[in-house]
């Protein structure tokens, strides 16, 4: 059990840093080799909630075709908990990267992927991804720092 | 195996209703009892992230100050995945009510919950509440429908 425990955690942490690379190169296959074919989705941008890996593989070109490479993507404070068949995970994520307007990006958001082991894999079925807001200003807080 | 799983969705199940009741009802030691004392928290307000059910409990506090009982909060899509000993759940919940200042609101919101088997108790370690924002203005999205 404990042997098995830490190859399970093992093993996701290494999804997780090849989803990471995969991000950073902006390598569409590798990014949604991560995903449940059913996963569902709450995303920093609208709808409230997307089902499918299909309509999250649209998001990510929609993200990636913004962008010039490579994307900075860190992850921070990643936490852990492990399920024999079930395990969940969050951290903070810093997105930074140049759009090709020129423009550039800088911001810190919440990540918190849910796994479930599906024939020996470690699939993420939900994830849920955000930035608070500013109840006053009614603005989402993309200043904030880890 | 098949019984366990099932009473154990069954108490998960309950503990949520009950903490939507004390939700409604502005219980804040109902509303408590879902939380683990360590629990790690994405708000849908700052900051980037809460440690520990103290804080947690100053921030419904703070919210529940502001409303007039009772308090409006419905649950939707409610989709469990069940462990042995770790769950996640996932709903859409729509807050609802009157502020003290007379002004209402009325907003559907993500929640992600992640749970632990303690001693024998289903208790939320991790949870990650938000609306998404619209990235051309850079406001919160309070008026999207589920």
């Amino acid at each position: 059990m404990a042997i098995s425990g830490t190859t399970d955690e093992a093993a996701i942490r290494q999804r997780i840093n090849r989803w990471l690379e995969a991000l950073r190169a902006m390598d569409l296959e590798g990014v949604m080799s991560l995903y449940a074919p059913g996963i569902v989705s709450f995303d920093i941008i609208p709808p409230l909630r997307r089902s499918g890996a299909r309509v999250k593989e649209k998001n990510w070109m929609d993200a990636f075709a913004m962008y010039q490479r490579p994307l900075g993507y860190e992850m921070r404070d990643l936490t852990l908990t492990m399920g024999d068949d079930v395990a969940f995970a969050h951290s903070l994520n810093r997105v930074s990267g140049t759009l090709k307007n020129g423009n550039s990006t800088d911001f810190w958001l919440r990540w918190t992927a849910c796994f479930r082991k599906i024939d020996g894999n470690w699939l993420v079925t939900h994830d849920h991804v955000s930035v608070p807001f500013d109840p006053a200003s009614g603005r989402a807080l993309l200043n904030l720092e880890s």
